[in-house]
């Protein structure tokens, strides 16, 4: 069982459309939850401490919508760098162990540091910042790689 | 002045969508061209030698787009890892100079090393391989952000 938990809705429909495309071909071999949290109202002039309060907020919502009998992988710039065999063997892994797998993409300001502490790993893709718009198909993209 | 050398066409619409969304932001700051190269037919049981040669095919068809008063960038998985800085760095060195940029992503079974020789730069984003179709995607965003 894959869960994916986002916050932010994806606004281009091109990115909608993709999204659809591969969680449907996600859920030919498994099944596969997508929960999108609203985001929190951004100020343009926001302070550090705006910001971190933010960050916790989307992080309360996102930490209550974990399934907590799976494996809590989040998505960090600063994660673990994931090459093509650390993530088959991840994937692999659960599959051994019958264990579901919720990934988490946090919104335009991050992750909190809560759920970055209460994650069993914290995975980097790219040590580039993507828009967590565009993230959200690449993850998708490698998961459905990874099981198909 | 951005080039954008890629082999094969885009299957998705959703990949289309987007890649015309990118191309139309970047086109408020900047000529940008995109070249679409049609990919060679890749027979299933493939062997080396014929992947060689396949890539071989491609790689003069790139050489003979790209425009030579360019800096040529082979987007490569085992080039130099970009973080923001470097990506961005990149970028205003050529807008200093007054350089175009030619990007360059091969098809799917990659770049020949006569390719890979000839470029300026060999660039990678991440240590994971995305299918080259949304790799285009995740190019143009980061050519958008670069230059907007």
């Amino acid at each position: 069982m894959i869960q994916m938990i986002v916050v932010g809705a994806l606004k281009e429909s091109y990115l909608r459309e993709g999204q659809q495309y591969f969680l449907d071909e996600i859920s030919k071999r498994e099944d596969v939850e997508l929960i999108e949290l609203e985001d929190e109202k951004v100020p343009e002039t926001a302070s550090e401490k705006e910001l971190t309060m933010i960050r916790q907020i989307e992080g309360q919502k996102i930490l209550s919508k974990v399934n907590r009998l799976n494996t809590m992988i989040a998505m960090d710039i600063d994660g673990k760098s994931m090459t093509k065999d650390k993530w088959s063997n991840l994937f692999e892994q659960h599959r051994t162990q019958k264990k579901g797998m919720t990934f988490i993409i946090g919104g335009s300001v991050g992750l909190s540091d809560e759920v970055k502490q209460r994650a069993n790993f914290r995975v980097s893709f790219s040590r580039l910042t993507f828009p967590h718009q565009l993230f959200r198909l690449m993850l998708l993209e490698q998961i459905a790689d990874a099981i198909l």
